[in-house]
């Protein structure tokens, strides 16, 4: 959407979305209102509304501006062993993706919010859907490369990521809705335990206590 | 809550109860009302406001009456075998709990949308840790007691526990939310091929693909 013709310019858009991704996390989505993304906004208010006519066309705009951000991070990693991506792939769904300066908990917590509306709201619900397809894409990916370097066994790449990703969401989701503390920590020592031992080809160390 | 001397008496607290779950998964929490609660109340509507002086006081009692059918669902299983009781609890987790005649995924989505309100509202926060303190002690205690009886290998029971409940819970809204399909299917596969082997003392047929 960024890149139509009929978008702001990319340092306006930049801005814009910086400012509702501030304003997204310091007030929620049910109390978000476009009003409270242009007051974030340095330049002209009026620009918000003339390049959006809704929060959620904002919203979507910047689900795709994360996504995007999270594919520059994940891209920056190319290099790396495939064991360090998927590393950094779960450690990034534990605690980010967030832009700098702004609390990881509160950017989860929002998008979680939005996930329990997407049922409601088909606009956010394919959003959502594009970004969590673009994720299950890259962990499925990295794990591929890895079964094709033969540092990976010839797993069920499907089920294997499906299982990494609910399993660490789910925790992350457990610590900053109900507060229980240690249920990534914890879901990543049963992961440690469980699943990367039968993955590497190379047994990593047992972490069984 | 409903044990207490200035609770209705049972069978109005079992209608009113019935009444607040079926509002509850027809309109969802945002959109709830006690008036609403009140229309799905064959008897006095009056009865509603004269227990309940808000929905969320409504809402926190509805979370103990089903936290108290999903006990009684568990323990009407105290004589099967640990891995069956697991299966049940994980079943249960996947497409329950729910009352007779109220879609799950209704109920799920309902569900989904309280815990994303938790980190806002105490009463909601307080009650949901709850719930979910009882259904991972169960879980922790049918682990504990494969264990014991030796039909499960001595595994961290802890972290099995977040592991197992979090890969389902998290396939159950990737499925609900987002229509993710199979997602709750593939991570029972998953569970089957990198868990459960891991548990069961005698291991079960393995499902690798």
């Amino acid at each position: 959407m960024s890149e139509t013709g009929d978008g702001p310019p990319p340092e306006t858009h930049e801005a814009l979305m910086r400012a509702a991704y501030t304003a997204l996390c310091d007030h929620g989505y049910a109390d978000l209102t476009l009003r409270k993304i242009a007051a974030e906004f340095d330049k002209s208010r009026g620009l918000v509304h003339y390049h959006y006519d809704s929060k959620d066309h904002l919203i979507v705009a910047l689900l795709e501006y994360l996504s995007e951000r999270f594919a520059e991070r994940i891209e920056a990693t190319a290099d790396d062993s495939p064991s360090d991506r998927l590393d950094t792939l779960i450690e990034s769904l534990a605690l980010g993706p967030s832009l700098d300066g702004v609390d990881g908990a509160a950017y989860h917590m929002a998008i979680f919010e939005l996930r329990a509306q997407a049922p409601y709201n088909e606009a956010l619900r394919s959003r959502l859907q594009e970004n969590f397809s673009f994720l299950r894409a890259t962990c499925e990916e990295i794990i591929r490369d890895g079964i094709r370097q033969e540092l990976f066994r010839p797993v069920d790449v499907e089920m294997t990521t499906i299982l990494l990703l609910s399993a660490v969401a789910n925790a992350r989701d457990l610590e900053l809705a109900l507060g229980e503390e240690d249920a990534i920590d914890t879901v990543l020592v049963a992961l440690d335990h469980f699943v990367f031992p039968q993955l590497y080809a190379t047994p990593t160390q047992d972490t069984d206590s």
